[in-house]
């Protein structure tokens, strides 16, 4: 084994000042995915790839790829990577940490001038965050052929164009993703791994820098439930008579809660939230009990089995509150995804990695989804490392230590100087 | 004791008919205060009047008062009546019901060519509905003289246009009305008596057609509370580190409702309602722990200490769930209004001639504000009747048999007839 090379920390905060002053939309950051935001970032990181002299490629879909061609090119790739979009008024790292963190460590090699055993292949994937196209990981599904073509028809909400009319406005190829040409062949690939900030508090809370995350929450998810009673005086209706949809979908939400603390107890990894609530504004009044109300919810959790004890727990609630309460409820469809664990092998040798390297870690799952569960549905080994973040994610406050992306930028640098002890 | 004459039950059906067909806006009726749908009722008021050879008046508020002459012109009178207004596409007896009873029981002494002790008055009062102006019983304050001049600058919401500009419209002086000039003047009002539809379902569950009034709820109310807690990744953040505003309004409205439940079964007359609720569509998502929620609460009580004791414990469960779920509430202005009290006498005089006549009557609290709050708060000795209702008020669905309209009739032409036993 060779001492891996450092990752070019230098490169990395060039990087991200760059990424910052041409994406500032103040308070934040905006990347509009398949946008002029995007757009720019991936052409940064084009010419940074050609700066150091690698290869720079672009799938029809738009995604960037950047490799350093191994000593041996028939061998698999190691691909590293997140994605360059940020959702509007955004942090400067959500997705752009995991990018210059593979620059940076791929720059490392570069400038040691070696040649790594396997290629190593900086990608950057479109439009992964949900917030422009009503659908989530666009790119990454497209590089993997996986993009089902209807998606290319979706509407961004703010253009009204479609998803193939943005990309053909950028001079990529619809049609061919439509034709689900993958770039990347599962057979060509050794291994994904994503950098990313963690978006949640538990590394802060811990002090500890570096997560490796052991999988991707799945979700099951009603975006459009509504609960119905019946609007009556809120004077003269007493309480035996009412069918109050406030209340019955109020005790839904805490019962709910309940039974998450009681899951969370017992250790299991799931989140249960209702994030939007609201009663008719053309019917409600403030003298009138409230006759309807509309919810989402979102639950999450790291295995099939726990989401669907959740589920039933939540037909359980709807049926006995219907009956108590007077109401009923229609939750309407259910969508959600599937919980992707992340490579057992791939996270006990990130685990010896950062021991050795006396870099703090702990492991942890993702509530939050990511480019690297598409990787690893697709039966690719997938590992996935956290960064320590503070005030969460998606909003202009997001932060993150150079310091902690520094270790993270290690520990992948080891890794993939490592791979032939891996195979 | 003379034989109390029999109320004009066909006079009562013929104005109901002429009353729905004027106002018709399917579904239902609206008779817009200070507005053509309220003008037109009041003409036919004052019509019938007339024909009746009785004498008709008009204040400067608007408020319409036909009268039958007594036998002794000097005595205090008896007022009854109720208001003409709706809500829009309402029902046909809300507010109706009081001033045709009136106006049957006046017919049937006019019939018999029976001049009464004392003066009877059918008192129709304007804008007793909150829906148009901002304002509750703006026309029976208005003529008792105790409407605060400032009311006549609030603007009627689909109009724009102030109070004041109203009554100019329609010819009527809101100038004498901000010099608060009483039309009623106290010395000269016997008693008031009010009948109104019940717009709650408790005589339907008894099965009895009348109620007598025992008091009228007043009100606390916060129509523009917040809870703020922390807007967070909906699946990135775990259970320990959240602060969501809808499980704390949730907890809040399930605890106020427990609170009830106690207060319910101890027998204390209350009611409390959260009748709008939502989280912030600028700011809420799918995938975001809320941040913050608005709601507006409207609790209702036979005694202000009810409603003190309702309110502390409203603050307690605001610092309780504060502390417990990391959130605030800013629970903003407190309004509300007194509860009043019917006059003893006249609810057991109610009650015995209600025995009498054989007509089934049951005693009930009234958790709805009517003007006759107004008259009892002015120290005017006053009563109050409910006919039973069904599908509650405020909407087309709203109904009354006219078979026990007949039975509140009978009880107030008995109840006129005989206040020389009163006295």
């Amino acid at each position: 084994m060779t001492r891996s090379p450092a990752p070019d920390l230098a490169l990395a905060a060039e990087l991200f000042g760059k990424l910052e002053l041409m994406s500032s939309d103040p308070p934040g950051v905006t990347r509009d995915a398949y946008g002029s935001g995007e757009e720019r970032a991936h052409a940064l990181i084009r010419q940074t790839g050609r700066d150091l002299g690698l290869e720079v490629g672009t799938d029809p879909a738009g995604n960037t790829f950047v490799t350093l061609p191994a000593a041996q090119a028939s061998f698999p790739a190691w691909i590293i990577g997140s994605h360059l979009d940020s959702v509007p008024h955004g942090g400067n790292f959500d997705g752009a940490a995991g990018v210059v963190a593979a620059m940076s460590v791929i720059a490392g090699f570069v400038q040691q001038d070696r040649a790594p055993r396997r290629p190593i292949t900086c990608a950057v994937f479109r439009a992964e965050e949900s917030t422009w196209f009503p659908a989530s990981y666009i790119g990454s599904r497209a590089s993997l052929g996986l993009l089902p073509p209807e998606t290319l028809t979706v509407l961004r909400s703010d253009t009204g164009r479609s998803l193939a009319r943005h990309m053909e406005d950028l001079g990529l190829e619809p049609e061919r993703v439509a034709r689900r040409e993958a770039w990347l062949k599962p057979e060509a690939v050794h291994a994904f791994v994503e950098i990313h900030i963690e978006q949640g508090p538990v590394l802060d809370g811990a002090a500890v820098p570096i997560g490796l995350v052991t999988g991707i929450a799945g979700s099951m998810r009603y975006r459009d439930a509504v609960c119905r009673g019946r609007y009556d005086h809120s004077g003269a209706v007493p309480r035996r008579f009412r069918s109050d949809a406030v209340l019955a979908v109020a005790e839904l939400a805490i019962r709910l809660d309940e039974f998450w603390e009681d899951l969370d107890r017992s250790g299991a990894n799931a989140t249960i939230t209702i994030g939007q609530i609201a009663t008719d504004p053309q019917q409600h009044a403030f003298s009138k009990v409230a006759g309807e109300v509309s919810f989402c919810l979102d639950v999450r959790a790291d295995q099939n089995a726990l989401l669907e004890i959740i589920h039933h727990r939540l037909l359980t609630l709807v049926d006995e509150i219907s009956r108590s309460r007077r109401v009923s409820f229609d939750l309407r469809g259910r969508s959600g995804t599937k919980p992707a664990a992340m490579d057992g092998q791939m996270l006990r040798r990130l685990h010896d990695l950062a021991a050795r390297k006396g870099i703090p870690a702990i492991k942890l799952p993702s509530g939050a989804g990511h480019d690297a569960a598409v990787f690893a549905d697709a039966g690719i080994t997938t590992g996935m490392i956290f960064i320590r973040s503070r005030n969460g994610s998606h909003n202009p406050l997001e932060s993150m230590e150079l310091a902690d992306f520094h270790h993270a930028a290690r520990l992948v640098a080891a890794l993939v100087n490592e791979d032939d002890d891996i195979d």
